[in-house]
Parts: structure tokens; sequence; C-alpha cells
């Protein structure tokens, strides 16, 4: 497993790569990585000749009360199980070589990155899009692989994608739970023994949403979206930031009930902020 | 010479050349080529394996009063001349390929961009800075050509190539004139036969700027700049958008003459909005 920390050097492999025809599946994260970034991963090199995987905590995502000075790095764990997997490349930039002290461009998405978790963290997804156009420019994947988990930042990327004329394909991994269905995620840590216990009510709540909407009268998603929120602020430890009832490629709200739809949710379980949503189908 | 209209086409044909490792040369323009165009075109043959030209009258980079409709277009005799030129691709994208009606994603530039030009055309280089990312996501380059009659599109071209990663070279080709000194322009159509015999006035002006400030005591730059506006407004064709005496490389604005420094300027010449500019450095 070659590790690589220059973006011209990983650049000037990716050209390699493709001069020698090979496709390359990249998996974007942050480090501290679990079971849903081993499901991207081992999906990637099934479709793939290479795999990349990058490790590194985008600062430009992070509002300036977030938590990215606490956000968990364990570079040496992660390596370990990036080489367990027979990953190709890792890429670990550091932070001088991504950004320098001067940069001012950025990608703009719009409307679809002000709402939702947009709106508690103004400039969070031009952040992330921006960072990923960077790594796409470095790593010049075929195809770039994305957790559900984060659906908003999904249909952004897609969205930037199409848009900006990127010949990437984006592909999307189902939501990776622990046994009690809390959904994977590094942020995970943060929380205490009482708060660990309380979270599975995230998912509990929307698979009460499922069953709301799969049932013979759902009625409608303002009144669903009301029952979900009562059973959410049930739990103590809670404190809602939005739950929503939307269409699940535009992620824009709905009148009715119509199939395919998502339920979107983020709250603070003490004062760890968890996001976690759904799409439910006919075939789900 | 192969012409193509679909940016699918196009990207498909890029990552051909690729993987056969052959270097690709690019030329985007909006059509109606002049000489300065030729030379760029002639730069990129020698240069590389493959030059693909496009042309696309970009209606992002356009403000609603500008000259969008009336643009020159006159694209049989701009595939005759890219034809006896012996380029090797034409991307002739159509409006409908470029943008979708919802689209919002576009590239943010900052300060570079809301200066000098920008100052006059709000949005204007995050229009071009745009429709440039999705051409170099299509085409693929390994260079680009861009002509330096347009210097501040060009340093925000190399800005966003620097921050967005791309392993793109951006090559500058001197400005092309006219006999008289008129810096090539698509617009220069535009004249009428009076306007035009008093349009040198902007390169005369620049010559008489370059000769001061190689003088042996040229003074600070704004009283060279006051002579130059003096100069301008003498001519009663002339209407000043700004002259202005810069960094070439930051384009910002210097307290004090020292080689390399950029003077450029904007008028309107009867209707017609000209730029021109010149770097004086101390081999020029």
């Amino acid at each position: 497993m070659q590790i690589i920390h220059s973006p011209k050097d990983m650049h000037s492999l990716s050209k390699l790569l493709r001069i020698s025809d090979r496709s390359i599946g990249f998996v974007p994260t942050m480090g501290a990585l679990h079971e849903g970034h081993i499901s991207l991963i081992k999906r990637s090199k099934k479709e793939n000749d290479i795999t990349v995987v990058s490790i590194y905590v985008n600062p430009l995502q992070f509002g300036p009360d977030e938590d990215l000075e606490k956000y968990p790095r364990q570079k040496e764990k992660d390596i370990e199980m990036l080489s367990s997997l027979e990953v190709d490349t890792v890429f670990i930039p550091a932070d001088g070589e991504m950004y320098g002290k001067n940069d001012t461009v950025s990608i703009y998405i719009g409307a679809t990155g002000k709402k939702l978790c947009g709106t508690s963290r103004p400039g969070h997804f031009d952040g992330v899009a921006t960072v990923v156009a960077k790594l796409f420019n470095i790593v010049m994947p075929d195809r770039a692989y994305f957790g559900q988990k984060d659906l908003q930042q999904t249909v952004i990327i897609k969205k930037m994608v199409k848009e900006l004329n990127y010949g990437i394909e984006i592909m999307v991994s189902p939501v990776k739970r622990e046994n009690d269905g809390l959904a994977m995620s590094s942020r995970n840590i943060y929380l205490t023994e009482a708060e660990r216990k309380a979270a599975p009510v995230l998912y509990n709540t929307l698979k009460h949403g499922k069953k709301l909407i799969l049932s013979e009268s759902p009625g409608n998603p303002a009144n669903i979206k009301n029952e979900l929120e009562a059973m959410l602020n049930a739990e103590p430890f809670v404190n809602i930031d939005y739950v929503d009832i939307l269409d699940p490629e535009s992620l824009e709200g709905v009148n009715k009930i119509e199939l395919p739809i998502a339920i979107c949710l983020a709250a603070a379980v003490g004062k760890t902020r968890l996001i976690d949503n759904m799409i439910i189908d006919k075939e789900s």
C-alpha cells in the first residue's frame, strides 16, 4: 500500500494510472474509519482496478464553533485498517498542501446547500464541495464512493458533478448501523454512556416514520413530522435540529406522501450533533 | 477535423486520448476567431499531440445589459478557419447541453474577480471561471491557452487552477494587434469608421505609460495614471472605465514603480467597451 502526502505526487500517479487504462475508485474520508467507510472501500475494490482512499479533515467545512480541533484523528489505526483491506493508495495531504493562506476560490452550491444541515452549518456544503472538487481534480477517479448517512452531501456532490461536468460516477452505499440501529459515525465516540443509550431513538424515529408512511392512510407529511418530533422530544438527551420529509433526489419538501420519499433528521444528543435518514421506496 | 457537439462525446474522446498517452492542448474561445486566437491555436499545435478548440458564447459571463445577443457569431467561417489550421477537434456545445435550467453550482473567485473589469461587470469572472471549469472537466487538457489581452481573466484562471488543483498548465500568449496597434478583439467589428480611427489611442496610451515607467524618474503610479487618463480623455470618442497600474501576477495596486508592472485599461469607444494592457519588464 502506497501512502502519498503531496497533491502533486497523487496527481502524477493518477495520470499514470489513466494512461495504463486502469479504473480508479476513490473513497474520500476524514479518517476515524468505521464499518461505514469499510463498506465503501470494499465496494470500490470490487468495482475498480485501483482504489484510492483519502484521509483529510477539511477545515473549510467546519464552522468557527464546530469540532474541527477535537474531531477524532487516529492516523496509525486508520492506515493499519486500510492496509489490511489491501487498499492500493492512501492520500493524506497536510493542511498546508491543500490550502494556501491567500486562497479565495470556492465552489458555490446554491439553495440545496443552505437548507437542512446548511441552516445550522452555514457554508458547510460549499466547503465540502470545494474540497471534493479539489480531491476529484487531484485523484481523477472514475467512481467516487459516499455513504447515504450524509444524504444531503450525496445530493450536493451529485449536483456538482452533473453541473460542472465531472465525468465521475457517484456511488452511494446504504447507512451502516450498530446493532441497536445507531448510524455509524466518527462522532459517536463523543457520546457519554447515557447519551449512547439514548441515541438509537434517532433510528427508531425513522423506523416509526417509515411505518406511518407505509400505512394505509399515512395522512400528510406535516402530521407525520409532528409525530416524529414528539417522539424525539420525549427523549431528554435529544435536542432536535430538524426533522423533514422530502423528495430524496432534490431534497425539496413534499406536500403529500408519494414514494420514494426521504425522512431526514438532525439532533444534538447531549452536546453531540448527529444526523440520520431513511429513504422509503416500494421495495424497502 | 472532428466536430463534437455533446459534452459527453467530448469527454469520452478525451478519456480515450489520455489512455493513448497523447497530450491535449485546449483553446477555449467564444468564436468570431481572429489572429489572436490563431496564434494560440498554432502554439497549442506545436506544444501538444492533439489540439481541441471550443466555440461557446457563455451566457453566464454576460450581464443583463451586455451584448450576449449581438455578440458576433460566424460558425461556418470559424470552422473553415479551424479546418485550414488542421485543428484536431472542435467542440461546439449547444446552450442546452452546457447549462440545465435548475443549475445553481458555480465557481466563486473572490476579490480578484471584483476589481477592474469586475467592477462594471459584476459576476463576469465567476461566470468565466465556471464555464472554464466545466470545459476543463469535459476536455481534460494538459495545457490550456489564453491571450494576454484578457489579463485579468488569465490571472483568475491561473488562480482557479492552482487553488482547485487542476493539473493543467495555463499558457498565456502576447496580445495580437492590428497594424495601428489596436488589440485584436471580436468586438472591434462593433466600431464605426470614426471610432475605429480613434481606438488606437488605447494602445498609444499604454505605450506612453511604458515610456513614463521606463524613464529615469517615473514618479509615482498615481501621477502616471492621471497623465494616461488625461491622454484618453482628450479623445472625444473615449469614455474611461478604468486605468490602473498593478502587479501583473496578483493585480494588486502598487505604490511605487517596480518592474515587472502592468498597465491595464478599459474604455468605451463609442458604445463599444474595449480593454487592453501592457506588462512592462526589464527586457520589454
